[in-house]
């Protein structure tokens, strides 16, 4: 009999049909048995009245995660999940587990504290909830992708491993290479405006790495960075409203595609509206001044706390999930950012906050080789550094701009995880390196 | 006037259009002018023999590269590369260009040797040659995916940073991690098997990062690895024929969906036989004696010669691209390798030859927890420097195997570059790490 997948079993009421997986649950109800199967894609219950069915596994005393193959007739049945199960079982292990497991995946929710779902996230990302979350982030990674190619987009690879940082000096990992000193890139930011110079308009989805000498729960040292970056744009509102339709491209297929994952982990997809809110960095502070008498009016950044009263304004004032705020000062943004013609001291910068959280960060950057040799005198940077960079300008650019989204920030605001690190497979911080 | 780009304007004929791009070329032949304008698409020629069209360039002594936008009439032209060409012309410069380019991109083939192409990839990589290269590599990400997701895979993105080597001490990167050692991954292969517990198929691309302390033609210290890994398999044949239907995919995508940039590149697209031919890695070695009298029969891997004379077997005997070698000695694959039950100094694993060259390594894993242990013990290796990844066979894994493909040697193979170093944006080797 040739297997099935778990997902396919409502097709075959009244038929015999072979799975197999992993013994998700078996329990033991006073002379009825209910087993669950889990594969790659689902699970189903199986229901026997017979010790003798189960002998395999309880003969040997077997722990859930077991491999079996386990053949039975479909049934449709009201009680059972998802209205089917399996009766008239034959059991055969595949590979038995003969120890129990550290942390219990079969419960709807993993009772554990996150450093233990962390350190045992081998078996923890077995979850059914885990899972769902980590098929969203797969989700969201091709209706991104999806969304690009479509507006004409190229999808590019870009080097990990690179001469020098790329922001600043800080937060930057070290490398030995063959001997020479050289540096994990903390974001594909000059290799994607290099591209521009090729293609116009490019894409990538990559890990970036960031010393982040703090343990936050909003920072990982490692993460997926979905970048864009294209040219021929008039300022950084062309570049917010190419942000828009993507965001609303990846809500609505995760919510046409992935609705299942959605509700197993409790998500509220937003409402992208047609145009999202948005605040000059000046407003914003004066607006949080206003509301919540703290005057941080002189300070070039937003701080979290700030970010979560504006996220709250924006859902009040608007019933909106996100917010830009534009314009950040220069003095908080990279060399290669473009100054706002209009107001020198501030950029045509932005991050979109996501219910109260910055989730991307983007701008329209300089594009002429004089303005680059000049803001890099500006800066006391020697314009050695950055040779290769400085061609891409000196052999002509358009006006452009670009953004990067973090992967595991969108899941995280997306699902209301209380930390980062419960969004990614296998986080990366200041004291975590393993699994 | 709405900007459209290059690949539209054979919709428009009779029609005024607006352009925005790079100045390809410019010449002037005895009166007549010709200039080809490059977007991030294609080109399109123009003609005048007005002088005074060209002025806003030539009076400044512009360079190509320079950006401009150029307005025309659409006219068909027998002569004009693709039919088609703009008259009347209407020039304005969006971001001068001053100097000439180190080297020449407007021609078919760019003149210049190796390290200096490399030296100026940010300016050569805007050759209409390299940019239908790099294309066609994100032409076979794409096609990866849709395949693997058509197939039930999920994509993952694993861990860069990790505390120990994958395969060996050997040719790894050490990183500064807060002050602790830490590695690059030289490939996704523990977390990939993790994975296999979690969703049973898994794909990934991502970079991978060997230490390589040689400079050869075709080996780079950073590439992007085309990762799959999956369960319920019988043997490494199981996963042959999935990679063999992997490969027929992207082959025949590329066909109906890059046909130009195959023609521009002058790549020959392989045949993938119905059953890719096969030879265990005895027979291969006896082959290799008996057609070319060299004896390697005792060394436990295949010489890059002997690779070529495989590949040239397998097109003469068999008329194929693409050879199976299987059955690798145990003693030279990695300790999770599941030996051959029948002869356990072989291997259940596989090379693919792609025209005389390694494209691929896979095989089947070890499944069974005792099993790792006892391969870690042979090997003297200690269990704990494998705690987490031991955890997945410790709770349950099905028999599982899978494969790597480089991308980078994909396209060598398929174009006949005859550097790895060219098919790749930003290379990465012994000596080089920029741009």
């Amino acid at each position: 009999m040739a297997r099935i997948r778990t997902t396919e079993v409502k097709e075959h009421i009244g038929e015999r049909v072979e799975l197999q997986g992993w013994l998700h649950t078996m329990r033991r109800l006073g002379g009825v048995n209910f087993m669950v199967l889990r594969d790659g894609w689902g699970t189903v219950q199986a229901v026997t009245e017979s010790e003798a069915d189960l002998a395999p596994i309880t003969g040997e005393d077997l722990h859930p995660e077991t491999l079996i193959t386990l053949t039975g007739i479909v049934t449709a049945s009201v009680q059972a999940p998802g209205g089917i199960e399996l009766q008239q079982l034959q059991v055969t292990v595949l590979n038995p587990v003969r120890e129990a497991l550290p942390v219990l995946i079969s419960k709807r929710e993993i009772k554990a504290q996150l450093p233990v779902l962390l350190d045992h996230a081998v078996v923890t990302n077995r979850h059914p909830g885990r899972r769902a979350l980590f098929r969203l982030s797969a989700g969201v990674m091709a209706a991104y992708r999806a969304y690009l190619n479509r507006e004409g987009f190229t999808e590019i690879q870009t080097p990990k491993v690179v001469a020098s940082a790329t922001e600043s000096g800080a937060n930057v990992f070290a490398i030995d290479y063959f001997g020479r000193p050289a540096y994990l890139a903390q974001s594909p930011q000059f290799y994607k405006q290099i591209m521009v110079g090729v293609f116009e308009r490019v894409f990538e989805v990559g890990p970036v790495f960031r010393a982040e000498p703090h343990a936050t729960a909003r920072h990982l040292s490692e993460y997926v960075s979905l970048d864009v970056e294209f040219g021929f744009i008039e300022n950084h509102f062309t570049i917010m409203a190419l942000l828009r339709d993507l965001l609303a491209h990846i809500f609505t297929t995760l919510e046409s595609q992935h609705s299942a994952e959605l509700t197993l982990v409790g998500a509220s997809l937003p409402i992208v509206p047609a145009t999202i809110p948005h605040l000059h960095f000046a407003e914003a502070k004066e607006l949080v001044y206003q509301l919540h008498g703290v005057d941080e009016r002189n300070e070039p950044d937003l701080s979290p706390q700030e970010e979560r009263w504006l996220g709250a304004w924006a859902q009040q004032e608007h019933g909106s999930d996100f917010l830009f705020v534009t314009g950040y000062p220069m003095s908080k943004r990279p060399f290669y950012t473009h100054p706002d013609p209009a107001r020198p001291a501030y950029s045509n910068s932005f991050d979109l906050l996501f219910r109260g959280m910055e989730l991307v960060t983007g701008g329209q950057r300089l594009h002429r080789y004089e303005d680059y040799l000049a803001a890099l005198a500006a800066r006391k940077l020697s314009p050695d550094s950055f040779v290769g960079y400085l061609d891409t300008f000196r052999y002509g650019m358009p006006p452009h701009g670009g953004f990067a989204i973090g992967l595991e920030r969108l899941l995280m605001q997306l699902t209301g995880a209380a930390n980062l690190r419960e969004t990614t497979l296998f986080p990366r911080d200041l004291s975590r390196l393993t699994p």
